[in-house]
């Protein structure tokens, strides 16, 4: 059986030499030989394995898409539009897909599922979502019984490196990003990750699996992490918690879905608390089986090319037994109702320049009659609040950004 | 498709629930129906619910061995012989069964897996181990993969529920016991639990899976738990530590086998420390995949259940299509070491009666070179030394037990 690859990265090669190169168990488990015949690449100069007879780079994806020969293509592009272009094309002409793309994924889940069902072809994306973890596959088999109706998780891991290490070495954020960009644990431009829409993307898929309707990115509430300073992190410390960047979805009444992505401060006696650096942990909870967590690395070439040879085994074999693709209609109507569904106690720093920004914040918190906790240093003042709902908090904080711009708030996870 | 149901206590009642009375979402993944038409109980009067005309008790195992309509047996008696006797029966009858029993598993691994394979059938045992986590169908994915080479865990409910109660309310050993065993978290003979029988039987069935060789009970060195007392989880407290009782093997040059079933320090900052009462956690390590830790509920109706008829409807799709049973082979010839390949730095906590028998530790101890710390009060001594192999520190407490008998110890997870 033959495979192409779509995209020759970390990863990719990963997957090459999982398949090809014979690291790992993969090749036990057939009966007959399957390798990688073809990578689609931009370099044309780029080479495999000198050992490797059979596999060859191709600029042209045309000699995939044609190629009868081929019956799954791993798409491991990156980006979105040429990806988008890529896995659809490939199941239209018939493919099996695998790929890792959460970007493509959550903003074309329908219309993709859509297409591999109506050319009866598989598709699988283990690695979209955690990296190694195991997290889609599980899913699915829970809702096989159980109506999942809460998703957490710590699903970043770009932004859980620089958490776990501005804790560690009470570093600023600016500092730990670059750092982070330095040994590759975030990109150039790092937004994607930093401003919450990789969280996102996970978490729409994630959602629109459990809650059977779908979730967009664009359906998300989020809050990106780069107002979070050393000063928070040691607050934080001091009160006994952990900063945690989280996406969390839950549905209520049958079709209201409340979604987050933000900070938010874990008691550091807590399984969240203690998920470090490139490690990610998903948590579901279902009717019959209560909570399942999940933890693993999030991220890396070969974890996350355990995922995604695991899903090209797994289509091996169901192609090899004759199995239909399972189809999942995505039918439901869900209503996206923001964070509204959240609420918890905040932590929230306000740095001030004088009396009368002092005076301006202490105005706008002094509405919000549960203040709890108030420390006012030189520089800053910080609050605790008793319980408030998450946007209505979301609302004083924008009206004390439309005089200080330096605030960082996160919810405390109880 | 008829299943038949062998024993009708809780986790039997739950399995019932979900398949005959459609609670979760069990029957909307099937195309025929699918009930339990007979339940194997002792008791002839027991009562399946008044709206079921399907399903009756029996309490001749021959009804239900010699019935050609009942394609799957569950298993759920509890007990070693008769369920032994039982499953076998059934899967030399041709039917496929699925089981939650930890002990015959693990006593009768090879033989109970060669009578499937021979008759073509299918041998499921999700909630043997960790009730709820879906560890095994986790492990042959990734052991699809991975070599596996490590798994540890916290893998009972009724000693981890004991250790959660004795850190949050300072109480001792046996008054927690009691407790426990007043709520049903303990059986009234707790032996199996508290002196490590059901932790080490999981750990040889997922040892067994996982390294591909048979691993009995009988294999795996175990410690029990019934020395821990208040003063220790305090003293473990003051140190930074939480104390768990582990399951933990690990395979090394291919074919070393090394085990240990054992209190353990863990510090209060890491996932372990942060798993409590009911709630179980397993962790396995592959060659790609790195550490993957899966954490759920580990006992309890439902949860059990829902492992239960997860492997049911395994089966039932498997038939629905035809697929084989997998038949994997545990053929591998492993090498029982014992502990020797753990070693750590260890808390040793000593009564004393007297001056002679305080000389008398010291004497011993003092033959560690590596003693870290000693605190003495009046009526005990406290160590914690410096690394040293697990073996050889047993041998070394062995010798303080020929004097003195309360003793307890941990090794300290780093």
């Amino acid at each position: 059986m033959k495979i192409a690859l779509l995209g020759f990265g970390t990863i990719g090669t990963g997957v090459y030499e999982l398949i090809n190169l014979n690291k790992g168990r993969f090749s036990n488990n057939l009966d007959e030989p399957v390798v990688i015949s073809k990578i689609l690449d931009k370099d044309p100069n780029k080479h495999v394995d000198p050992s490797d007879q059979v596999c060859k780079i191709v600029t042209d994806p045309a000699l995939i898409m044609d190629d009868p020969e081929i019956q799954i293509v791993i798409s491991l592009l990156g980006g979105m539009d040429f990806e988008y272009k890529m896995i659809k094309a490939a199941l239209e002409h018939g493919k099996n897909v695998v790929t890792a793309s959460k970007a493509v994924l959550s903003e074309y889940f329908d219309e993709l599922t859509g297409i591999a069902a109506e050319k009866n072809v598989f598709l699988r994306y283990e690695a979209a979502v955690g990296g190694g973890i195991p997290i889609i596959g599980s899913l699915k088999e829970e809702l096989k019984i159980n109506r999942i109706d809460e998703i957490k998780g710590i699903l970043n891991g770009t932004t859980n490196y620089i958490l776990s290490n501005m804790t560690e070495n009470g570093a600023d954020f600016d500092d730990t990003l670059k750092k982070a960009q330095q040994i590759g644990f975030a990109e150039a431009d790092p937004t994607a990750d930093i401003e919450g829409y990789d969280v996102s993307r996970k978490l729409a898929i994630l959602s629109t699996l459990a809650y059977g309707g779908v979730v967009r990115d664009e359906d998300i509430k989020k809050r990106g992490l780069s107002d979070v300073s050393a000063i928070d992190v040691e607050m934080a410390g001091d009160m006994g918690y952990t900063i945690k960047y989280l996406g969390h979805s839950k549905l209520v009444n049958k079709n209201q879905v409340y979604t987050t992505v933000e900070p938010v401060l874990f008691s550091k006696e807590s399984m969240m608390s203690n998920v470090n650096s490139e490690f990610n942990i998903i948590s579901i909870k279902g009717d019959i089986i209560g909570e399942l967590q999940f933890y693993g690395k999030g991220a890396g070439k070969d974890a996350t090319a355990n995922a995604v040879v695991g899903d090209a085994l797994y289509i091996i074999n169901c192609l090899k037994e004759d199995r239909e693709p399972p189809y999942k209609k995505l039918d439901k109507k869900l209503h996206k109702m923001g964070n509204s569904g959240f609420s918890g106690r905040y932590y929230l720093r306000v740095n001030i320049a004088d009396n009368d920004e002092l005076a301006f914040v202490m105005s706008v918190m002094d509405a919000d009659k549960g203040r709890e906790n108030i420390v006012i240093s030189d520089e800053a003042i910080f609050y605790t609040t008793s319980t408030i709902q998450a946007d209505v908090f979301d609302g004083l904080v924008d009206r004390i950004k439309e005089c200080v711009s330096d605030v960082f708030y996160a919810r405390i996870y109880e």
